[in-house]
């Protein structure tokens, strides 16, 4: 068996000893006589996985007694409207910073639902850039203040949230536990956890409890956060393999500590980006540099057939996933956090090679 | 290791072959040095996967080109409201038929969005029953007919279903995929996957493709049929490992034919029901006969404490899960498809062995 790096964009790759662990236990979990896939939700076996995946989620986002996590199902698309469905009052506003092509989807879903004023509007900004704090034109009274932590396809990444009098949401699917930072600041926290968490399928909501009183009572039982508040995230069956990954995935972060997590990500970014910047001018970052992402890395090469090439050749080299998003083009290198040192530096080693060739 | 004989309602036993392939798998899939959970799904492997489950589900269900197969996430509970959120326009009526705990919940949340009559009502009928087709009431011009094809709580299924005017609409969570049935005469069909076709936290749905001009524009995207029908259940990144699980599933349902498995569980049911019948009341079932479930198997003891203690009994035999739901007390015996028939056999030996003993 011979792994390759995985630089796609999510779903993305895991740990490789969170892989072997629910590989050694697929059919046979603890003992238990059954995989955990198996598992009644309402037994012991799972309730101690459920469990112990919420108290390191806790324990990672150091969340104080106010906060709670939520296990949901949809995605973050799924947000994109359960988020105004339920916080999104009639008559009120909801402010969106628009950063690009996440937080652009997140404001067509809201628009649906009510009123949404663009607080800021980079999206349009080339380098791709975040706002800065002072740009924001916020509403007085907002119903929440809603950014994308990190742009998966424009490579940009927020390195200082706003302080609002709003509850401030953010859609953290590609940076959530790349970094320490203060989630009790945060009204409400949606991540899919296919990029950072585990598998695809599952939605790590952290919620400021008093929020959940404003879902309305007549949404469906299963779009209310108060529903899953209440019942601890059982209501209904939830996806309890992709909860079990994610149980073994924050294991292994916190065997590493968030803090080495960081400095481990933030080295493996800043290697690309030198590579990047000291290329003279054969790559060149899309994103400005003081809002570049250490999660997603996107550059340009001279011309979109060398691009081509470069995807090609990198495959053969066991570098997969580094075409960009189809709606923008260029390369993405996507270094989340399972994501091995080893790989940018193959990685580095082959931008030089090819440049070396083709430059 | 030793595995159990897992009688539990759900999440529930997979085949064990199933289960080893995925174990093989699981950190390099067909040699593409990635697990299966790790691939893009916009990549040829999950591609691969992706259309394999959809061909394998349409050819079981025999399905014409009117319907579709969709993968959505929320399992049947969100399709309690997807459903008349999608199909139950302003001023129209939707019919349902009450036969116990889950017909219960989809009309509870239906009541949230349009008006609701109930076509029957068999809900406190004991033994529990399925209302004959003379019995129902429905309303002319209904938006739909909804029904649940087996019961889990109540341990009762539908052998016959009604022809109605108005699309027919099915909750087959727990018996889908386990009988050969005629698919398109169903206006929609949803089963969570977590008992008959893989793990929890995947929902699937049949929809005869018309049926989807009624989603309504104003609704959140991941809510309307009609996103899922256009972008092939491709709109955002879909539960790749549970459709995995389920293409496995499916495949080993093709193996063995659908007829065949449909005759095994008739036999295991069949054996369970004889032994229930023939212990001169110790074990009383708790459905009308002509109305039992192949899939779940539900009777009563003389006194709760001997139930309390079959239970534990049983679980000492390694027969895991037999509890029945904390709704209704008493045993239940949940033999879904993957479940063997030796477990049954294991089941009946033991029935009377507890019985000569405690009798």
């Amino acid at each position: 068996m011979s792994r390759v790096f995985n630089f796609g964009a999510g779903p993305a790759g895991l740990p490789v000893e969170v892989l072997e662990e629910a590989r050694d236990q697929l059919l046979d979990f603890q003992g238990s006589g059954m995989s955990i896939m198996e598992s009644s939700h309402r037994g012991k076996e799972y309730d101690a996985v459920h469990q112990e995946a919420i108290a390191n989620l806790k324990s990672l986002l150091q969340l104080d007694a106010d906060h709670e996590v939520l296990f949901l199902q949809g995605g973050a698309s799924m947000q994109f409207g359960m988020l105004p469905l339920n916080l999104l009052g009639v008559g009120q506003t909801a402010d969106y910073i628009h950063t690009g092509s996440w937080a652009g989807k997140a404001i067509k879903e809201a628009k649906l639902i009510g009123k949404v004023h663009l607080a800021a509007d980079v999206s349009k900004a080339r380098p791709a850039r975040i706002p800065k704090v002072g740009e924001l034109a916020l509403t007085p009274g907002a119903a929440y203040v809603h950014l994308t932590s990190n742009e998966t396809i424009d490579g940009t990444e927020w390195w200082e949230f706003p302080r609002t009098e709003s509850p401030l949401v953010a859609d953290m699917s590609s940076d959530i536990l790349s970094r320490p930072f203060d989630a009790n600041r945060f009204g409400l926290i949606y991540a899919g956890a296919q990029k950072n968490l585990g598998p695809s399928g599952l939605c790590l909501v952290v919620i400021r409890k008093d929020l959940a009183a404003r879902s309305p009572a007549t949404l469906s039982s299963m779009l209310r956060y108060a529903t899953h508040l209440e019942e601890n995230s059982l209501y209904n069956t939830p996806p309890t393999f992709g909860i079990y990954i994610l149980m073994l995935v924050t294991r292994w972060i916190k065997a590493m500590g968030l803090e080495n997590l960081h400095l481990r990500n933030r080295e493996k970014a800043a290697k690309l980006y030198a590579a990047i910047d000291g290329s003279g001018g054969f790559y060149r970052g899309t994103a400005a540099p003081e809002c570049r992402s250490n999660m997603n890395v996107t550059f340009r090469l001279p011309s979109e057939a060398l691009e081509e090439q470069f995807v090609k050749e990198a495959s053969k080299h066991s570098m997969k996933g580094l075409k960009g998003h189809r709606s923008v083009g260029g390369i993405r290198a996507s270094i989340y956090n399972a994501f091995p040192a080893a790989g940018v530096d193959a990685l580095v080693s082959f931008m030089r090679e090819f440049q070396s060739k083709n430059g």
